[in-house]
């Protein structure tokens, strides 16, 4: 039977509701070091195989609970929606407690598990640089603009305001973002 | 005797050096969490309280060891100048490979440690932040641009480039970053 996983169909969906949502208020209250499989464990009320059965590892756990499967996002309808979707959307990922405390130890762990790299960059970067990227090859954009560079620098700007400089303004901070990004995308003023 | 500091004033410099070039190579070598200071000591030929006399702790070592001291660069002539200084140099900062390996680790220690964080954000990010508000603030640029904003930017997409994406081509992302960039603070093509 194919479709017979090792992780097995039956598993109850409350158990992982549970362990995310210890992982998040651990993180928290007591940073991504001290938030161990045991800690999470204790906390959940569940035992460590029950974890150990769920997620390969602390990081990937942690990456789910930063990270939740949320679906398909809204298609934007124009290059603009699109930028402005984008900025928006990685600030209130990147905004949340949890995820500033999350980060530099998720980013030590995908430096030495490319597993973990490749699982977080399938399911959060690769369908936004495919959208983005149509959106810039298209008219409403400068050419030559590489769609990489511009969701590292979405990505990253959001990462060093909230995980380093610690900011607490996110409208600001997207609003003041917005228009230089908008304004270096399509070399004008947006309204224009 | 107000000069007569803890570390004292005949420390021999060489021992800094030994001590900075083996956490440069271990961080290479076996990662950020394996470099501990007994295998810097090991491997740099000193002891233990040798290292705690200059440094407080790992993270502080390691951080002079991938930011050091180089003084004060050159001031720019013109606001484009500046910003691609800025550019080149920060991407020069975050694309070696001891400094890849050693930021997710100092942005964990900078969020127990704000001591590490405001050390290395005066000697790095303020003097930075000022020149760079200076001319945005002159006629060259766009009024209303926010120096944080821009420098978070900078900073963040070559974070972002070389320790999450682990890029190799450091040119084409900072000649793709400046295209962007110029263009978002000036409001126009920098030929122009």
């Amino acid at each position: 039977m194919t479709t017979r996983h090792r992780l097995g169909p039956h598993r109850d969906p409350a158990v992982d509701a549970a362990v995310l949502d210890a992982a998040r208020a651990l993180l928290v209250e007591i940073g991504y070091g001290a938030t161990s499989i045991d800690a999470i464990a204790a906390r959940a009320g569940v035992s460590r195989p029950a974890i150990y059965r769920r997620w390969p590892s602390k990081a990937h756990l942690i990456a789910q609970a930063v990270f939740p499967d949320v679906g398909s996002a809204v298609v934007a309808p124009d290059l603009l929606a699109e930028v402005r979707k984008v900025i928006r959307g990685t600030i209130q990922l990147f905004g949340s407690a949890e995820t500033r405390e999350a980060m530099p130890g998720l980013m030590a762990e995908m430096r030495q598990d490319s597993g973990l790299y490749e699982k977080l960059s399938a399911r959060l970067d690769a369908p936004t640089r495919g959208e983005l990227g149509d959106y810039l090859g298209g008219d409403a954009a400068r050419p030559g603009l590489d769609p990489n560079t511009v969701l590292d620098t979405i990505a990253g700007a959001a990462l060093f305001a909230m995980c380093i400089r610690d900011i607490d303004d996110l409208d600001g901070f997207a609003a003041s973002l917005e228009d230089l990004l908008l304004y270096g995308i399509l070399g004008r003023r947006p309204a224009d």
